[in-house]
């Protein structure tokens, strides 16, 4: 069965990281999430709150570490937007020790909407990419910037908002379980006619 | 500035309470959660944790209290789905009591996916209302069922699922908050060129 590993951090956006959350476990995809700390501040303790961006408090399953987050450990590691808490994660040197290697081992690494940014702190080579509008442009120079609402670029798959993660969750889905397992997914989730995904 | 109540219960849609909650917030709703508990449940404490359909856990902001929930205090009460959650709170007589007060007083009343069965719980008359297709055979009877994303009867909105939860909520953010308000809110969304709403 594919595993996840979904971040978040206080001031991560709360749909962002739900929906992907949900759509994981609603494929069968065992999912945790883990809270990373801000910069400098204390330690969170074995039961930290993190408090979304539009104040939902979430309880992580597990506090981040480096040492049982590897690519050996999950399949797909997930770095959802909200820009206080997508600066906490791509500021932090851990996150990007692990991008690299879950891209170097051929796992797949998800970026959301300002999550995007841990392209760039990452030092990731120039590949297409997309993101929120608001950190466009941060990513221009560095990247082939995008603006399809999920962008796959060999086994980084980024996306631009709550709004486009659906489709984001059910990609990573598709991927990982097939495409059989997505439409079973999405088909339950009553999208109204026409949606485009 | 309105004000809005969502409850939230064990096995509640994380989906359905995360994209309603987090929508109103972006509006400029005072959104407040309280936590339902089961039936016969103990007494949850001044911090309870809601852990919804899919093992995400929330710390919700407030216990429901029916003597400081009611058309006074709020603008909209929303019931989500999630059929464990929705039983819980369907079910409570607290709720139902609440439920014809807002109706009565030509507040809003919001309800997703199972969340519905309230209708039925609470004794409604005959009316326009919509559900997830997994509980639409207990409201065909008592209700003029429809299949549009989203139902708006007088003050009775209800939708299908985590796939019609983005424009249930911004449906209820322009009955609130007005059409540039929801226009403001659901722009930087960034949904996929061609969603239809």
């Amino acid at each position: 069965m594919p595993s996840a590993l979904v971040l978040i951090a206080d001031g991560t956006e709360e749909m962002e990281f739900t929906i992907t959350y949900d759509t994981f476990v609603r494929a069968g995809i065992t999912t945790h999430s883990a809270y990373v700390p801000a910069a400098g501040a204390p330690s969170p303790g074995t039961s930290p709150v993190a408090k979304g961006s539009r104040g939902i408090r979430f309880l992580p399953d597990i506090v981040f570490d480096i040492s049982q987050s590897g690519p050996d450990n999950y399949d797909v590691l997930v770095i959802p937007g909200g820009a206080p808490g997508a600066a906490t994660i791509s500021q932090n040197t851990d996150v990007q020790t692990l991008v690299r290697q879950y891209l170097d081992a051929k796992k797949y690494v998800g970026m959301i909407c300002a999550g995007s940014l841990t392209a760039l702190t990452s030092g990731l080579p120039k590949q297409p990419l997309t993101s929120h509008p608001s950190v466009k442009d941060q990513l221009t120079a560095q990247f082939e910037y995008a603006e399809e609402p999920v962008v796959i670029s060999g086994n980084l798959v980024t996306t631009r908002g709550p709004g486009t993660s659906f489709p984001f969750a059910l990609t990573l889905v598709e991927i990982l379980c097939g495409v059989d397992k997505r439409k079973e997914v999405q088909d339950p989730m009553i999208f109204p006619i026409g949606t485009p995904w």
